[in-house]
């Protein structure tokens, strides 16, 4: 029998558990996997493009478990009412091959983008910085926004999207758990100043969201929407002058907002940075950007501690999903009881 | 909501239908896929080797259905009471990129193997052939055997394994079907004169099951056993005599029998006879080889047929896979009812 965690139980979990709780749980476990980076195999995700949006599969494995996420990228979903992202993912037990933990990631994969930007914030982000600006408040936003606040007690927040639906959803969900926030009138407005920026946008285009002249001196972006070939949210001349980090190297000049620049442009992998052996910020005055494009490792970590949260819980059912006669080399005994030839 | 079929369902889906009735609607649809091979995107599986054993994910997609399997090869696995393959698969909708069914592939990878081998047989098999000889009696060994009955007539079987309770196990459960079958004392009388040769052996190993001096003129092999790097079945010079059919040849390259010879030996692609472009047997004397890998389009044509089987049933259950909040950029709203901050 598999372990299944349906959408249901992961919202009860969430919703039991807490956020500020999940997320301090979360990020160590996602931090402790990119310490043991050389542990996972890793390749860039296998993705199916369609002129719909692309499907994806993330396989990883750190010897003892195996994962991987099946993720969907289709922006013109939300016009039919439907999500951008759905995703589910599966462990299974490196030793004898079999699917050991099935779970919804939809919501996972908020919650592992978020926690994941909080890692790479850590060594990034300038001292003392108390509030954020976001661009685009879509699915992921108030994840997020609850994630920094849960790490770095950034309460202040000044958003911009070009939806204002989207923003008005943002300002109901966050004001009652106690955020600060100022809707903008642009994104320039939205940044002006900012030393923490995160852009989340979803059209599947190279689009503009943030120009060179916009970005104050010293200022952290968490750049999320640079997803996949074609798909990009900054300004080539502020790839240029910011240090940037990414997850994996090979798959972020695929996917990610450095697609623009050339095939061998400096970028520092983040792993390193959290094992101290490469530098992160090195300057106040310097703009650093965390290209996210998310990595296998991430789901990996989450799958994880999600699968050990909820042992010994009712969050999950069981799945007759592995076919298992008596004796291994007799699974036609599976069949011819009761059989019709 | 996501359709799923589990073993159970599976199970009693094949034994009130009846495999004769299952193999003549497979067999089609194994066909016209292959037919279609240009519809699909093809691409070599993506594996995870351990020493323990390895996990694949096998994508495809012909622009309207994206499937993928999840399946393992464990050899090992038998010693501890284990399926040797283990198996599951998804197809989704490509336009929407949601998950539309789910189903165990344990047993459907033994029922699309057995179709294909079937397939690539009809252009391949020398007319009025009336027995098999097996090598290799287990997991999968009784569906070939009903499989090639079931297209061919064939009712006499003379096989061979090393494992005597895997002999007996398949005599049993195939000779109150009807089957005629003789158990050899070793591979080389299991296979004396035979015009039809199926190998299914699962050591992950090269072994040498067949030598060329084995095998009559005319021959027809279907090839099963050698499907991943380093694991052969058949003497390479049996190889260097014989017309090799393939499923796609830059995987079969990878996994198949032909591992064991040049990078541009000579092979032909299944489909291109099947769609009359390339000349299947051209002379009565020819060996001929079919070097069965397995590929993403067969789970796909299993899938497809077994979820267009199975509407309308009771065959299925629904998992609550998919998040789906009323406002699709609302995810957060999931979680936030009655949630702990």
């Amino acid at each position: 029998m598999v372990q299944f965690v349906d959408v249901k139980n992961v919202s009860r979990w969430i919703s039991t558990t807490g956020l500020d709780n999940i997320f301090d749980g979360l990020v160590s476990y996602v931090e402790s996997d990119f310490k043991r980076w050389e542990n996972f195999e890793k390749r860039p995700r296998v993705a199916s493009h369609s002129h719909y949006g692309v499907i994806e599969l993330m396989p990883t494995s750190d010897g003892s478990n195996y994962s991987f996420k099946y993720v969907n990228g289709h922006p013109i979903n939300t016009k039919k009412g439907l999500q951008t992202v759905t995703a589910f993912g599966v462990i299974a037990d490196v030793e004898s091959g079999y699917p050991t933990f099935i779970s919804e990631m939809t919501l996972l994969t908020a919650l592992r983008t978020a926690a994941t930007s909080v890692v790479a914030a850590s060594p990034l982000l300038n001292p003392g910085v108390e509030s954020m600006s976001m661009i685009g408040t879509g699915s992921q936003s108030e994840f997020q926004a609850i994630a920094f606040r849960s790490k770095f007690g950034i309460q202040n927040l000044k958003v911009w999207d070009t939806d204002p639906e989207a923003m008005e959803k943002f300002v109901l969900n966050l004001e009652p758990l106690g955020f600060d926030i100022t809707v903008a009138k642009n994104a320039n407005e939205a940044v002006a100043g900012a030393q923490l920026i995160t852009t989340c946008t979803a059209d599947k285009t190279n689009a503009t969201i943030l120009t060179e002249d916009m970005v104050a001196v010293g200022a952290h972006i968490n750049a999320l929407g640079g997803d996949c070939p074609g798909k990009t949210e900054l300004d080539a001349d502020l790839l240029r002058k910011s240090k940037i980090f990414v997850e994996l190297t090979e798959q972020t000049r695929i996917e990610g907002e450095i697609q623009q620049l050339e095939a061998d442009s400096e970028v520092t992998e983040l792993w390193t940075v959290l094992r101290g052996s490469a530098e992160g910020r090195s300057s106040h005055d310097m703009i650093t950007i965390f290209d996210s494009v998310g990595f296998a490792i991430e789901d990996f970590s989450v799958l994880r501690y999600l699968q050990n949260s909820v042992q010994g819980t009712d969050y999950f059912e069981e799945l007759d999903l592995i076919a298992e006669p008596s004796d291994p080399k007799n699974l036609f005994s599976l069949i011819s009881e009761n059989a019709v030839w």
